[in-house]
């Protein structure tokens, strides 16, 4: 999917919403484990009750990996499912992937090749041979670690550098930022930045005018939407915002995948009117 | 696997080699195509003619990946192998994972308890709360990336940091030894330390005197042998060296097994000679 393309849908679905699918088998409701494949069928359902209120859906891989082999196959039945049914759907693989050159390009294969993903997030600590594998790819997206959304965060992405970059004062972030943004373009590479460092993004607009960023942390982990749009909205929206317990897990019986649409109902009209007010 | 069990390992082998399991369907002799696994296979007979030469294997996942989940149950199939034919092996799921809390605990899921490998690497970048849900495990290691093998581990790595750690002369990878060294213990965290980057050892072992360092690099990629354990060897030996691709592809023809062993036995020779000298 081109830059262009995700604007266009989110302009004619008036939502920036990306539904996490962290899906664990042990909060799922419990009359679907006797399917024969519960988590799939969990994730269908979901996606059928939200489509029409998101632009982007995000398996964290963990979940699908914590099952073994049969995980893996709920995930590839997942991303299959999304391309077969869902027009105009961006999909990220959150894997926060990163290796060597020749070993990050297996990476790529599995997300882009085998399991036709638009986008994989990746860890920035090996650098640039570890990402450039992944931006060979036409149409495809890295979506860069910069600035997370959890209590470590603080340990190594806050460090103060001495910048080798002109004009911005050091941490360790921002020279992720500074130094990634010259191995592709606004157009193959987004940054993931927490909602729980929404004071951050007007620094961080500075650095990354033009890219999107994927949010998560708004909801469950208490980052404020209305924050995040004042300080990181641009031109073209420049934002996905990512829910995931809130909208998943709304409800663990039979009504979950309607209550999961109340929930992304709730996030879209505030999107909706966040979006007239600054499109 | 206790440090104290993998000290007696090296002893008695006369070993500190792990061999890499990077087994790319692409590389591997052709007639093992007619088999029903051929992945497994090639690594079944790798570690038939490997197992009493080295004290480690260490399969590198994106390679299981790139194959869906099919690779996945190839990388089941090989864990399994290993836990049931080989006496007192440590064995490294080299996944380079890390997430948030929750999400990291999905990951020790999937490895330690799904598979019981008895280590994974884990990337530093989303801190203290992303490595901490593996340290949980009892005889379980995380192994931590500090400082890695490749062209693009000077981005950020060598990142001139304000010092927070008084005494180090501050740069990122030095950073990530002296507060990661705080979450857990030497009997529980081991590092990465790229064998190109041999020269920095004395350093690193200022820092972490006990901990196991794992490296990558000898070989194919051009470290040197001589010099890692020069700079990094302690008293328990303290360091895995892992060769990959100069064994497991050291033909591509039916004796592929036979000059694997040629191979790592050379490497066992040399380590045997170094071990002597230095314990």
């Amino acid at each position: 999917m081109t830059r262009q393309q995700l604007f266009e849908n989110i302009k004619s679905k008036r939502s920036f919403l990306c539904v996490g699918l962290d899906t664990d088998i042990t909060l799922i409701p419990k009359h679907l484990l006797k399917t024969e494949d519960p988590i799939f069928e969990f994730n269908k359902q979901i996606i059928d009750a939200t489509k029409d209120l998101c632009v982007a859906y995000k398996p964290n891989i963990a979940f699908y990996e914590s099952q073994g082999h049969a995980g893996w196959l709920s995930l590839e039945k997942t991303i299959s499912y999304i391309n077969q049914n869902c027009k105009n759907m961006f999909t990220i693989a959150d894997a926060k992937r990163g290796d060597i050159g020749n070993t990050s390009k297996m990476y790529a294969q599995a997300f882009f090749e085998k399991m036709n993903f638009d986008s994989i997030t990746v860890a920035p600590y090996m650098g640039e041979d570890s990402v450039v594998p992944f931006l060979d790819y036409k149409n495809k997206w890295v979506i860069l670690l910069a600035l997370t959304s959890n209590k470590g965060a603080s340990d190594f992405q806050f460090l103060e550098t001495v910048s080798p970059v002109e004009g911005n004062k050091g941490m360790v972030f921002k020279n992720v930022l500074e130094i990634s943004k010259k191995w592709g373009t606004a157009d193959n590479m987004m940054y993931v930045v927490g909602a729980t460092k929404a004071d951050m993004l007007t620094e961080i607009r500075k650095i990354v005018p033009d890219s999107f960023l994927l949010i998560p942390g708004v909801g469950a982990q208490g980052g404020s939407l209305q924050e995040v749009v004042k300080n990181g909205m641009n031109k073209q929206c420049g934002l996905l915002v990512n829910s995931t317990r809130s909208i998943i897990y709304a409800s663990n019986k039979e009504d979950f995948a309607d209550k999961a649409r109340e929930e992304a109902l709730l996030l879209q009209k505030e999107m909706q009117v966040l979006l007239d007010k600054c499109l």
